[in-house]
């Protein structure tokens, strides 16, 4: 429907641009694709760049108020240069070095850490000393205070998640700034969250009111680790267990509903066991993939890049990804999917 | 409004008999009392009484096809005889011999076992061995396929909890045989179920589909105590995580949603420090408590009784009852608080 | 597992009864049906027989404080006399004589009138004056205020259906006295609840908060006959619209929630084109239909059964029932399926 | 926590740009803000200016398959020239022509129009064709295949409202062309979602399973109208109806659960009375406003913008805004309400 070109035309035009109107029908194409078409494209970083950057960072940013994290973004190559590792995600390596404590602020982004290796760390979450160590995911839901502080003589290196991308994008953000130090230095081995909320099928009668994120704050390694093992054995004794053959996987959820763990952000962790391959597989939203341990590949829209411990990968919205387990396989992944399925976006598609 | 005798009086009278009608004015207040008046009256089971019942039963009564379970009814005093230890709610003391075993069956009721002593049966739920130790909730949700059986030389007795009276009264129940032997005599340590649902905060991700029930079918022992002992404990170190002071509890729940563990049941664990007494409360609605551990009293409509271990004892709905703990005092409760709640019918009273 | 006669046995059963305990083995077919097996049984009341005897007692009985309503409530054959059309709903007919008020009280049961003929009465819920007419549905969920006045100088009938049964047998009620008069004698055509809510698809954005039973108390003839022209109209132009050929039908709902319009009772309109029959259809829980024009017949359990307008019949749980219109045949149907529903009993059959 | 300017920082930056990854302490401020501060700015577009321009594209420029809508979109000016009206909003002008057809597509995008004036358009959604006249609001939620074509020799402009900004950036969209033509070129004064869901609380029983978006898809003046008259006549009689003292309100909502009609997209009608003025607000997320019949002003952050039939503006998350009525003034009102509430971002401040 394109019309001819004329003087009267071009007016026309210039009368949108002075009155802050533009045709849908130069755009259409853009505006409306056949299918999600992102800017941001898959990418791999790898651990071995990552964290030697941070620990430079470590000698040469000090943390504190203000700048508030020594964070460092993952900048998907497709988006201009902005720490957003999807439109909606925000994923980055965090370090803090021995004796160090970053302040206590709180803001309306929702949060998770994921440790991929070390300990010494506490998260201070509304007053509650959370322990991170490996393979644990710890959540700072949004609006909760929260500082850290490493108790040891060694640094540590950590991924956090948020949903900053999407709450600047979408202008929902609020942030207050907290103590400087943390509210409380202890170091005990369980949160009081843990205490209260960890224990399977038992609730505090004391809490009975749903929560919007999850009251458990701390997910344990050994926890995660037991409920992968037993899917596996359960399949090899020949129950249904696993979501395919070969392929354990659990997601985190809010005891108070069974639901994702945050509102925005949806966390899981993967097992694969050596020689497995998972289907080629699209879905609406951005998931991001941290490799725990093992090694294997993920080909992200037909380009096959082999990973190992740390690796860290992004496929954005409706991008092909599927991946190879060469050992036994272990990946934490997190996405937006609850935004997606909230919105009743959500699509997906497995196979070719 | 009421009218004065006549013969046309009695003859329209006798014109409502003859055609299945009663009117309203003769009876408003029984059909629609202030308050809830139930039939069924507050009462106490000694323990002491039942189990030696409970053990001439295993001498002199078989257990199989038909009678298909050796459980004896607790008979509310107020319902006429009929094994209604309330309108809505069935309780049981059920006896397993040594070695013996109790058909396969299902049926729309739901029911529970809780285990106040004893070990060494396994209740197969829908194939599913699972272990009945002294401390455990085990579930056995409608139209489950179960039977038990005794693995031991010693013989074993427990409580049954069901919603057989309201099911009869509202004409709600199917039912099924299945195997005359259990359909795996195996005696794991842990059921399916728990080794799938039983980590807490991880969902698997083969199981996204919420369920009406519980698809974790065992709460053990050992996590019902901890979490009780790290409430009193948090207490103790100046945090909110008891309902009262001095009194932990739990709820028994569904973890695909947060929300009771049965459609018409809800299981709960309460432990009150030595010397804490509650406040008098009445809720619509019957409940029914099981003493686990301990020694106190049940103030029941104003009347005290003593009770300790295995005793059980009933409060029908808008009963008024408190707990006094003599000693550490561990209680089983049940109740049918989620018909109730569904049906919007639930009300409470607390205090005076 | 007959156990054998002894004088132990005996003395077993002897202690059962001392003790307030009660077999299951002597029982279990009885408790556990293979499926439902009411007392209550199917059963017909014929209009002609209803409102003579109604007409009589509006002579005989005076109408106010104490007996509270002139209602006859329909007495299920198989349930001894009660009051009860089935255990969980009552139907009665209410009569109110020219110039009559029915006193103003409030219970937990939920209560509905339905008109089939006649006009002139207000019924006041809650201080809001509904007036009700031939075709009307009126609803006064629990705990509201309700008194009713005739404004005029002829008598009305009107049928009532209430949760009764199930409230008195699941010890649920409470109960107020209000006004001796109704608070509110103005006869307006419109309650203040229709025309804050009778405006299909709009919500007043003063009442977002979602409430139990309907905010809107009056749903008219005029709309629910529309309602039934329409999609019997849309099925003659080929669209999806009715629930069969032939047989058009809408439920009443709650606009907050889309849902039915009490948590224990829905009410539903059925329309038959001439010749239609239904298909045979059992369900769990009963119901109950007044025929309101045409002329047709029921099948209950295989017995035909011929009505016309004014009929009352009841299905109790696992009848089998249909229905044959003779000519157009419209029938006011209400159940107690949120009741089954929302405690997951609920199973239907459809055909033989 | 700036670090001091050094070669090895600057070694370190130039790593971080080259493997695509941005540090948190360069940029805080900006990514997480203390309240949202977003680049879309307060707008007022005014109808003189739109509707010519919409009347020269209408000679200039054709409709049809590739442009798809001769739709001009707002751009608002903090977005660099986009055709957002604000982050998540797209609010067009769209013109047809004497005897048009906007061909058939669908899309992932929410969709509806709402009519300042004019009438002889029907939209063809999903194969129902639906009438367009002054003061109705008209839905094609997503994935619904829907045309447009004028029956008449006058042209016609309406607005068009759609969550196109959400789902490009969030790239959730999907699109489908269909026919060339309308499906149904029938001119109905009703369509047949209206004949099976206008209807105050009744609802179809062949359509129980709740729809993600309304299944009403016309919400006519004539009610709207009533519903306002109706809640100022209830003030008028010392009643709770409106939302403020002169400030009548309606939602919009979809009959099957009493939410928003549509995932993403809010919509509302509210009426001011002469000299009504409303609170200052402030609420995450953003809203845009027609006015419909009236004259007023609206005041944005500040500014005081005088207002009449016709002219649309917005207000971005956490601008301040209010109303104020110079005559009876009425206001149709779209925001992405939904999104913040379901996502749990939403936070609002009324007054100072």
């Amino acid at each position: 429907m394109m019309p001819e070109d004329s003087a009267e035309l071009r007016a026309l035009y210039r009368g949108f641009a002075e009155n802050h109107m533009n045709p849908l029908w130069t755009q259409t194409g853009d505006l409306m694709p056949m299918h999600p078409k992102p800017r941001a494209v898959p990418h791999v970083w790898k651990w071995s760049v990552l964290l030697p950057l941070a620990e430079a960072s470590g000698r040469l940013v000090p943390v504190g108020r203000g700048g508030e994290r020594r964070a460092i973004g993952l900048a998907n190559p497709g988006l201009g240069g902005k720490a957003y590792v999807s439109p909606t995600l925000w994923a980055a390596v965090q370090y803090l070095g021995p004796r160090e404590t970053a302040p206590e602020h709180r803001h309306s982004q929702n949060a998770f850490r994921f440790v991929v290796e070390g300990e010494g760390v506490w998260t201070v979450v509304n007053g509650d000393p959370v322990r991170m160590s490996r393979g644990d995911l710890l959540l700072t839901p949004g609006w909760n205070f929260h500082g850290h502080h490493n108790d040891r003589d060694a640094p540590m290196a950590w991924i956090d998640g948020l949903d900053i991308p999407f709450s600047q994008q979408m202008d929902v953000g609020f942030f207050e700034f907290g103590a400087d130090k943390v509210t409380d230095y202890a170091t005990p081995n369980f949160s009081r969250g843990e205490r209260l909320w960890a224990n399977p099928g038992l609730r505090p009668l004391s809490q009975l009111q749903d929560t919007v994120s999850s009251p458990l704050a701390a997910f344990r390694w050994e926890h995660t680790d037991r409920a992968l093992t037993e899917q596996l054995l359960l399949e090899d004794e020949g129950h249904l267990a696993t979501v395919a053959p070969g392929h354990a996987a659990v997601r985190y959820v809010n005891p108070t509903t069974g639901g994702d763990v945050m509102p925005t952000i949806r966390c899981e962790f993967h097992r694969l066991r050596e020689g497995t391959q998972t289907e080629a597989r699209r879905e609406v939203g951005s998931t991001v993939f941290q490799v725990f341990e093992g090694r294997g590949a993920v080909v992200l829209d037909g380009t096959r890049h082999a990973v190992d411990k740390g690796d860290i990968f992004v496929a954005p919205s409706w991008c092909q990804w599927s991946l190879e387990a060469e050992t036994q396989f272990d990946l934490f992944r997190f996405s937006d999917a609850p935004i997606m399925e909230r919105l009743q976006f959500m699509r997906s598609q497995v196979g070719g």
